[in-house]
């Protein structure tokens, strides 16, 4: 905890970069490496995921590290999804019934950007680019880099290694491969992958549909979403089974098939979508997986940090906003002066990881709910009234979403537990027919509601604790 | 599918063995390597569980295969839980309010044994001793064997190959690090280890304490179980923390805090185990740990049976179960005549996999169980008034346990939920005293108290179905 320990981060993507910026302002003497070129210079959006949705966790962050207004200039507000039928009907769900609350799509570059721009204003930390972590050495806090471009090997011996290098984190597989301690660790892939296509921007350089909305042509099996982009563009992602149902990666081959399943299914965005063979021909099928693991430190050497730590799949929005909630924590946990590397990374975990666990069941949660649920009627219903119900009661009442999305002081686990409650109390409540619900209900009839959901709620909740659950 | 195909099992432990049986029942031609000496002949028990709970699952596999009045010669029932406080008060918990449903303390070794020598009858099965797999070749369906004695290595090439080798299986090593599949994998350790000590018999050849108990001294944040041996003796495990609490196995490394240790908090026990001293610093520690994973099969050339597939931790003595039920329902696959043995494992892992994640998750439930709720009031209350149902009602009541234990013709899968259901609304309904439970129970007041039961368990069934649960 000597602020002239060598602090070695591997990775400066947006966990990275956020948190070398925090340790930097907090005075740290910080070496940062990134296995790729500098992102400010030289395209390398290939097969990661081009924008992404910023929200309140981690605008939360941002304001810490005093970078929230540059963050803000750069995003495209969202307030609710577009729902798109087969017909080529729309409807829109909002994300809150209160108005300031909705989600942003950003570009991940422009903002990584942002944040390696920051960093290198502050002198104490270096910043290497093009040198790929390939193993640490945990007993003696050593990474073992290669140079992309010369391909030669750098050694770097530090006292504090951070592992912010994603998904894929040699860091975390250093851990699994050396068997130091019992590592705890699991990898599941969805049986979906996702292929990124664009709906490009009008001649006129506007948007061509809804600019204000994350877009959805959720199929069941299958869904296509859109976010926009500043220049009028969309970035269409589309998540589809590898090898299951009549339409799927494995068998989505010809350009006769792919035209046939977007005709099919989604007639009204192939029209926006002008150069989809090549697009679907060319752009590689990323995988949908989400890691969790424990402990995520070694000793007063090495933590992990962001993905590295609990990758998540893609479907609340979440994944760099958990991110970067890691910096916030990991930042109030430093405030408690405690007294060695190893007491942090150990509180750090504790109090961390129930919600970064949270997050990533969520996530899934919400996998099922934007292919299947948000076409079915009572989840649309249920969607509504929660609508009204914020509305009207915006001190009162708040949604699963609205908990995940917009209470930045509330942790995930919290918002999992009374979101999730809440969810089965609402829905059961609509199935049975036990509350009315009807366009334009006045107050008193929501107060009702409202009350009935509360105090299933709160029983719900009682119920599990007692059953230990 | 071919009887002439060659078909090589890794591993003749318990799964292997049985496995190796049932498929020369079938006809096949099967080669058996197993890596350690022949059991029969050599002592090998140290570090592994020296005996295991066999119930109604394992004997329904061992009925399949003609063993299971081998097997019941050399079982121990076990009828109850024989529950000890640290002030040497003795209360029971019986299994089942039904007279004919117990569990059984039987030898490892011993039925390792009794299955060698039913496979080694049949001409169409060749077994070898001291030879371990050390990697596959997985498009190759070629197996790297070391021997044990020689060191020399063998290449086998097998048409289908059966992963039996256990929680640290080398088939699914290989599927890790072959990366040939999206492999969704998870290794979870529990922060307790276990260690195993002796309880001799009496001088007499006797057993010093109820042989027809599972003892269980639970303690909160540990405890010490018993089982009953043949020769009069108990094998005793301690299940306790690495390095959490007062006591852990990271600071009892002198004989002082051993002894002090087990005379706070086990002294009965302590009297009868004598050589705790060099048991307790001699013996090995065991990890406990759950492994899940999918796909378990690789095209039509692998797959994965046992703890291989999915390892569970021992606390609802499953394990061996849960390994020989995979027997029984891989067979009733085979009699499908599939077209090949990649459907064959496809179908196999399609509708055993929901049940093996269950049992894996019903065992955590009870770590915590046995550990701590045996000795809460309102869960004494609860098993009470189970066995009092049970007893009363024996073709309509089953508690969890029950379904677990004693109902081998439901799986695992559907004994959580309905199991887990059950337990809610009983713990609810005692903790709210919304039923009456007393002594000496009426048949009509256990009736009303049943019909209740029926009711809410079907709601909280229909209500977590609404809510996708």
């Amino acid at each position: 905890m000597n602020k002239k320990d060598k602090i070695v981060i591997i990775g400066a993507g947006l966990c990275g970069s956020l948190l070398a910026l925090r340790l930097a302002q907090r005075g740290y003497k910080i070496e940062l490496f990134e296995s790729r070129p500098d992102l400010r210079k030289v395209d390398i959006s290939a097969g990661r995921s081009i924008n992404l949705a910023l929200s309140d966790r981690g605008f939360k962050a941002l304001r810490l590290c005093g970078v929230e207004e540059q963050a803000k200039e750069i995003c495209m507000p969202m307030y609710g999804r577009l729902i798109h039928d087969r017909k080529g009907n729309e409807f829109s769900s909002n994300y809150s019934g209160r108005e300031n609350e909705y989600i942003n799509s950003i570009s991940r570059g422009d903002l990584n950007g942002v944040l390696l721009t920051e960093v290198e204003k502050h002198k104490n930390v270096t910043l290497y680019f093009n040198t790929r972590s390939k193993k640490v050495d945990l007993d003696n806090a050593t990474v073992y880099f290669t140079n992309y471009l010369t391909n030669k090997e750098t050694i770097v011996k530090a006292d504090v290694i951070f592992g912010a290098d994603g998904a894929g984190s040699s860091l975390r597989k250093s851990y699994y491969l050396e068997k130091k301690f019992l590592f705890s660790f699991s990898q599941n892939y969805l049986n979906h992958g996702y292929k990124e296509l664009e709906i490009p921007a009008s001649k006129k350089g506007k948007h061509q549909i809804s600019k204000e909305h994350l877009h959805i042509w959720p199929r069941g099996d299958f869904m296509l979403i859109a976010l926009p982009n500043l220049d009028g563009s969309f970035t269409v992602t589309l998540f589809l089974s590898y090898n299951e149902g009549e339409f799927n990666f494995e068998n989505l081959t010809s350009e006769e098939k792919i035209t046939q399943f977007f005709e099919q299914e989604f007639p009204d965005a192939l029209k926006l979508i002008p150069n989809i063979k090549e697009e679907f021909l060319n752009n590689p099928t990323g995988v949908l997986g989400t890691v969790k693991c424990s402990p995520w430190f070694y000793q007063n050497k090495t933590t992990l940090m962001g993905d590295a730590a609990h990758a998540i799949v893609p479907f609340y929005g979440q994944g760099m906003n958990a991110s970067f909630e890691d910096i916030t924590v990991f930042d109030e946990v430093l405030d408690q002066n405690l007294e060695s590397w190893e007491a942090v990374f150990k509180a750090y975990q504790k109090v961390r990881k129930p919600d970064t666990d949270a997050i990533a069941d969520l996530a899934i949660d919400n996998f099922h709910e934007m292919r299947n649920h948000v076409a079915n009627p009572v989840f649309k219903e249920k969607r509504k009234l929660e609508m009204s119900l914020e509305k009207t009661f915006p001190t009162e009442y708040f949604s699963k979403y609205s908990l995940v999305t917009f209470n930045e002081n509330i942790g995930y686990n919290e918002a999992l537990k009374k979101g999730r409650a809440q969810d089965k109390v609402l829905l059961n409540l609509i199935a049975d027919d036990s509350i009315q619900t009807k366009t334009d209900m006045t107050k008193p009839e929501l107060r009702v509601i409202l009350e009935k959901v509360k105090i299933e709620t709160n029983k719900t909740l009682e119920e599990d604790k007692i059953a230990r659950l």
